[in-house]
């Protein structure tokens, strides 16, 4: 697969889940349909949107492409109309939420390396393309954001990112770099939740 | 009336409904002048910063005029000194935002469609912009955002904004076409509100 | 000392300081180590980042250069080596974000004053970058803005701003201006504290 489709195939991904995640949570506090929609949107898309504002690409891609938009509204009507089929799965939000993040560390950090910052920056940036619609989401529904309190959450995307950057510095073709590192972003996010991996805490005081 | 003419009105105005809706939250959750200064402010020019930063045009029109921090601290003045005044209104800060959002979804609309974003994303921005406010004010008194659990919220915005923006494609005089659409957003919200419109909810499950 | 020296020195201590105040709620919420450092970065960089982007300097410093991440990072793994040292502060969270407050009012002013804004305006970013992190770091642990229930906060900030701006509007030296708005506004805001100021309220209805 050529490296700009597995892009655009994750990016479409990314948006889908976490406008999903963001469907979830909302119809979990009971708001009505355009309610649900406005927080799949904003859950899809606000990462886009950050990383575009940082890199000085404005106006973002969200509002000047037809389809992140469409793409977060299509998992706002899914998860209105398949809510239980999509409850049958453990913890949907945690889940939608751990493919998002992985997928949108990799693909946040290559645009950044593609504007030309350099690899610490662009792995930083995906980091927050990656966090970012979930902060959204969380703020939103007055939720403590999970990226503070979730044992190995941002650590799972800086991982992804950095990862991919360094895997390309060292000659390892786009598409395998960038697979593998969504793989292991996705997989220690996933295996932290499964196997309870705790990360160390401040002694009480 | 002059187009520029009516949008500098409009833009006033919903600065100010937006910033008297901030400060009244403030003055309900009993904080000092200051900070209702500053919640007013955020609330009355927030939409047009963050339409602003999507189109690109940085520094935002709040920080390179004087008016917007002008008419919005002039806002949390007038709530300040003439509270019981505005609570003698059913439901100030509901009406308030009511105006503001149709205000700011057409004039949003109208600054996406002359920096050239095409219909659609003009139309997304103008809601954007017109949300924008009541989201920072929302949030900041740790409140869930009305536009999530208010029925006919982001949808009033989005009538408002479609409409003008058709209608002038359209071929209809821009006066014409923003009263129109600015009437109808903000009469959509009210009627929503008095009537107990309901928008579809999601099953129990 | 030199001006562009004095300016790192502050906006190197603004970071840190922040970046502890963010930490030490992340502590006192009981986060893990990564909770901790996002926080901590959360608030050490997020007015700066804010400045930056709206003065339309995209990507900001904290993506282009090492050090903010670096200090940031740096203030949160101390936090977390030394919570109880840093609990022996009376207040260290109100400690810290005093001292981030008048250091990021007079270095954004500063840094907008250098972009062209005309001072109203550059007096106004300053406020923003020196309130931005505190209301980064309070809505991620979901608590109120301290900028709006805090008597004597952005007042602070703009005090420090507005002193810089119009001493070097006089012709005081650059470092002499610095230097005495930064203490001007640390100080207010711990005298206000200490001394339990209070600014209006609008009276019970």
């Amino acid at each position: 697969m050529s490296a700009p489709l597995l892009f655009t195939i994750l990016n479409v991904l990314g948006t889908f889940v976490f406008g999903l995640s963001g469907a979830m949570v909302a119809i979990r506090h009971r708001f009505d349909i355009f309610g649900i929609l406005v927080l799949s949107v904003a859950t899809g898309v606000a990462g886009g949107m950050t990383r575009d504002l940082l890199l000085g690409a404005a106006p973002p891609e969200a509002l000047t492409t037809f389809w992140p938009m469409a793409v977060a509204s299509l998992a706002g009507v899914t998860a209105f109309f398949f809510t239980s089929a999509i409850e049958r799965f453990n913890r949907p939000v945690m889940l939608m939420d751990a493919v998002g993040l992985g997928v949108f560390a990799v693909a946040g950090c290559r645009k950044a390396l593609q504007f030309g910052l350099d690899p610490l920056g662009a792995i930083l940036l995906g980091m927050i393309t990656a966090i970012g619609g979930g902060i959204v989401r969380d703020i939103m529904a007055t939720e403590t954001p999970r990226v503070l309190h979730e044992d190995v959450y941002a650590l799972a995307a800086f991982a992804g990112a950095a990862t991919y950057a360094v895997a390309l510095a060292a000659g390892v073709p786009e598409t395998a770099a960038a697979s593998g590192a969504v793989l292991l972003a996705v997989s220690l996010r996933l295996a932290s939740v499964r196997l309870g991996w705790k990360l160390p805490r401040p002694p009480r005081s």
